[in-house]
């Protein structure tokens, strides 16, 4: 039972809100509403985190080149 | 209901501004008049924000690949 | 006998956890559910390591233009 | 009435300086006396502006993957 | 007598150790057990240099993009 | 009148040396003998000024990609 | 008599060392045995000199993106 990449990311279309790690050390949180080859992005009701500040956007077309990792569904439960 | 990522830049193409993020840190915000398969943009009555200044650019040509990401719609309410 | 590179991606598919180094000093670990021919990567139960701290991710799909190497089973036993 | 990026550069071909802003902080102004797809340039009676020095070039031709943006009709009203 | 690049990897495929030069300095040395076009690598036994540190990675598939060179025999005498 | 730009370096084949604007910084100054689509470059008694120093480098192939911009004539008078 | 980049290339074929100069300051020394379209190069009898240290590599499978430039040629007189 293999998944391929993008069809991870059809699942969680119009979902929860997922988190777009980019380069250069971003990240932004957002509802996926649409997406294409290339990883370029649409995200809905999108916050921007950098270091301790998180900022509305609202919507939001990333460029995919810029896209490190996508995760629809992080626990984000540091350990040491 | 899914959107594509560039046809949600047609439903804001000589409307309201938009704002440009750019590598390097540089943002630019514009009305956008035109943009192809690349993400080059067209914009106009372009402003440059860099750190605290922001100068006026008129009409703009972007070249795609220094784009990080494209908002239509930011409200830009820092949360902390 | 020759191995192709993304062939033995699919031996490990849904196997013990694979490791990924990423530009940038990254590392995540986490089980392979799927890939495509840009090494972009799907990752289930993923660990994302950055120095001494680790934490935990869930799903992830990892664009494949940041990976370095993918390790199947690194014995990681330093030797000075 | 959308426009081209590529086709803007046909209106100033041969007419007011463009100002091309380049990665690495250098600005570029000079004629567009052509273009083509990936953005290669023609500019004739440049000038290279670093910080505060100017030097005149005459022709040049700039390999498009350099530009950031091009900028037909910079206003340059610089507010703070 | 011309020799291709690529036809120089067929002749260490499962031999003696190559040494596989990363960019940001890293240095992996292991038996080729594979390659493709893009130079995509499959290392067995490998064993990962930084700086005065080795450690064993066991097999690896390296993409291609990070690969400075490639050696299958390096004398690595060092003059001054 | 539209020139494009690989056609401006016909009419400098041969003849007075250009100057070619290196990503890193470097400048290297030659007879250009021959050039491709990719703005690889053949360049004929050559030489590369990094900072103060020149140095003569005889026949030289330029990768493309490296390129920022080929001179055929610049004046280079400095103002302030 | 126009010359194309990688005609060149044949003419240097196993005869004298070429220097190569790759990017991050690199640069290496051999006998031209191979290349291809995206100037992948083999060297044999190689020498990389970084600052004022040169190792022996034996063989080498250069890949091409490194490449800044190589010289068949490189008189290498310094002027000031």
């Amino acid at each position: 039972m293999t998944k391929r990449p993008l069809d991870i990311l059809d699942q969680v279309l119009n979902r929860q809100p997922v988190i777009v790690s980019l380069k250069g050390g971003r990240e932004i949180c957002g509802v996926l509403q649409g997406y294409d080859v290339h990883m370029n992005l649409v995200l809905d009701r999108a916050e921007e985190k950098e270091g301790e500040t998180t900022r509305g956007i609202g919507t939001l077309i990333v460029r995919g080149d810029n896209v490190i990792y996508i995760s629809p569904s992080r626990e984000d439960t540091a350990k040491e």
